[in-house]
């Protein structure tokens, strides 16, 4: 069992450390917000009042931080992990941030003799609350071999994709994969709606063929009755598509279609969708055909 | 059983006759080259002549055709289907066209008391062969009834989609998403590549998640390794990429993914890789990263 | 002097016909609604009652029509042009059509050995009544000779772009162009707008260098103002933009740029904004952007 | 007359630096490489071996330097012009950047009684020797002032667009428009070539109407023979189109045609066109068609 740190207890991070409690391991949580630390230590974790108690003595320092910055000032800042993580402590970042972020903590992180990971996650609330995340891992063999005991206790699938910054490379690539499969079905039913199809029956179709998708079964039919409630909001979805533009120019690749779905997502926030699931980039489709 | 008159013999047309034979109907083919109709004959099935021939007394008529002026052709043509086909027979297009030609067809049918579904098929010739092709079926409620035995012969999954041309309207939703899948998932591909990830940890965990889709399962590790041996040819997908776009015009819709996505399919086939299959899209995206 | 039959006189064909009458011509006019013919009558040419009267004995004949089909109806009809006009006539088709259809009047023509130009103008409603209007002319080059003399009473501009259907070539593009900088027009200034850039001085200083364009010289200013007022409508470029996708296909071009501008252009017309400008492409870029 | 210093003389700070010269102020001239200081010296300035002397009691400092990180460190870095910077001079920033950059710098500089200007230019070398640029300058009203004098020393059109970093904005806007009406123009010309058309008679009728554009007049019959030679690098357009796609998302913005144009120019500058003039753009949207 180890002695973790665990900074970030929100929607994400919460049950994940409450899982990593569950799974028999010592957990110090530290959150702006007192009333997430207050929740972790009902659920048998203890609370830190500050990033540094967090770390003292913790060999596994977990982060689950909303963007770039905050990683930054977090981890790299003046009180923050890496100031006070001991020496050989292991950080798993599970944020979603930049690729080129994740490789600069990565080497800030050695100077300090700390081994660090960079571990996003995919599955959304209720697999952060099963414990059967997807994480995608960056990282050395050995940091990685390290953390998969830990990682067990939150995640189902744990993949390590290459060195560091590969986690985020893959994350970013599995946001354009799932903004553009949106895209492409809300463009289908619109379609099909326009042509007096029948769309249950023509889901159902599209679904059993080469045209089915994760995103099709997980959403295909709230988009259908225009059920845009509480998932995986447009405004992080726009965030990493925001992620995914600047690490192809940064790699100086083009990626037409991402870069096109990419403007859609950020026009659905423009008009003020952004507080709803990304499947609501239907609304657009729909209005920009005239439709309502 | 039925009387069957089937024409178009073809990669598709030619198992769906024999399996029409299998199930112990009766089938009079007809195809412009000689030696498909030699094969249905060795199959169990008799040689037509002429498409005259094949329909005379025929109770359903299957046609399945390259393009919409095929169809055009032999089912409204001076000596075609119509011509010959008696009342109350049943046509069932399965060939993949215009919505627009689709409804013309089944007008035209109508008017000579002929009942005539369009029912384009998915699934590829090995889906052919084992008779489990998934049919998208548009037309009257009581044509499909009487087609459903005779459909049951070739199709695993056969859904009512809606009034005449709803068929091809499914057919053309499942291309757009299709190809803007394959196109999605070359940009990643590359995307990974460039940043040096591991690419088959990086589709496992990517197939996993909410970026799973039959393309990725079908086709990303061929993708990955540059196999685009036989399958459906990037040409014909360019040909029904012009049908989703003719058919959103008509409609006045607009489908900005699907119409990028049309053009990276047209510039591949104006490159030259319209006869490989059409996840070589990923050729082009390769090229247009100045990587090979 | 020429005999001239003149086939459509509306916004564009009447001041056409006019012009042809004040140099000197004999102009017989057609048109569906009797006005129009009223009207040419009160400027000095004649009333023809059909087609066919219109182009009896008639020397010169122009065609300026609203689309496609109009011209195959009206030339190639049963009692059309080609049915009626003399051998050795010149045919001048000013409607803005397909080249394919173009090349096919052109081909029909030869065989009634009616000599054909493709002749698509620019300049809109106050260059034809000015008779100033630029004209891109396809056809053989002793048509275009023969021809010279009547298109200098409609226009400035009179070029000789290539062989039948080159002039709706060159259109088709000029048309691609144009929607293309109204649309890049309508980002720059929604771009300034938001970020609190005085657009006047803007709009002076990109005007004087390199993003410069006679469509911000003639509508910059109106769009700032957003003054969509009487000019040429959407849903003409519309479906101009319709000619230009079917041209690049047909010749397995790929125009990825004017195929997004052209989906931009349908959203407008879906969103009920045909009648305007075609500058009001600005409206849906605005609100794209969640502006108003 | 002003004492001026001047940063950053390269191929257009260099001439700008000697009209200021020519135009009777006194100008002390630095950069990294010393060849372009001895030019200047030769021009009749002087020389200055580091940013703190050409600062050095400087009315006015010039600063012309390749990108924002530049700017950051010659302007904001520890030994960078503010450090240097008399109270109550006038820091007249030229370079192509970031317009919150920009902001940024105007806001250290006010810290230190610096009134600073981004001041942009447009029109190239030839424009830089002749004095004739565009200057799009953001900043106060009387900074701009107080600028005009000097400032008409480089540029025939000088222009105030609103408050400090509204000059980059308005560059960035140009760049847009510049980069999509090259894209466009290449559309068109592949468009006629593949079709047949005389190109020449082609870009002459759309030179005369709503179609014609700086763009084609300056570049259009050099890309009709395909020569790219020296210009305005593609590389350079490349990180422009970077900073409009910045400066979008920072404002929330969507410019699906800017963003596209980015995606071809990113395209462009992978495939190793990066040194040529940005109208090879052209190159490929030829290779995209595939033709050659």
């Amino acid at each position: 069992m180890s002695k973790i740190g665990f900074i970030g207890l929100g929607i994400m991070g919460g049950p994940m450390a409450a899982n990593l409690v569950a799974a028999g391991h010592e957990v110090a949580g530290y959150n702006r917000s007192r009333a997430k630390v207050d929740q972790l230590v009902a659920d048998g974790g203890t609370a830190a009042s500050s990033v540094a108690e967090a770390v003292a003595g913790a060999e596994v320092v977990f982060t689950m931080l909303p963007d770039s910055p905050d990683v930054e000032a977090v981890v790299l800042g003046e009180d923050g992990v890496l100031a006070h993580a001991q020496r050989g402590a292991l950080l798993v970042d599970c944020s979603t941030i930049r690729p080129d972020t994740a490789r600069r903590v990565a080497e800030a992180a050695a100077q300090r003799e700390v081994r660090a990971l960079d571990a996003p996650v995919s599955g959304g609330e209720p697999k952060a609350i099963d414990g059967t995340l997807s994480i995608m891992v960056g990282g050395a063999a050995d940091a990685f071999a390290a953390a998969e005991d830990v990682l067990g206790a939150v995640g189902a699938t744990i993949v390590h994709v290459g060195p560091a910054g590969a986690g985020q490379t893959v994350k970013a690539a599995n946001q354009l994969i799932v903004a553009g499969n949106i895209g492409l079905l809300a463009e289908a039913l619109v379609f099909l709606e326009a042509h007096g199809v029948d769309t249950e029956a023509g889901l159902d179709v599209l679904g059993g063929g080469l045209a089915g998708s994760s995103v099709l079964n997980a959403k295909g039919a709230k988009m259908r009755d225009r059920e845009f409630g509480p998932g995986f909001r447009l405004e992080l979805h726009h965030k990493d598509m925001g992620i995914v533009q600047a690490a192809a120019r940064e790699a100086g690749l083009t990626a037409p279609l991402g870069t096109l779905v990419a403007q859609l997502v950020a026009a659905s926030v423009a008009q003020g969708d952004g507080a709803l699931d990304h499947s609501a980039l239907l609304k657009q489709i729909t209005q920009l055909n005239g439709r309502s």
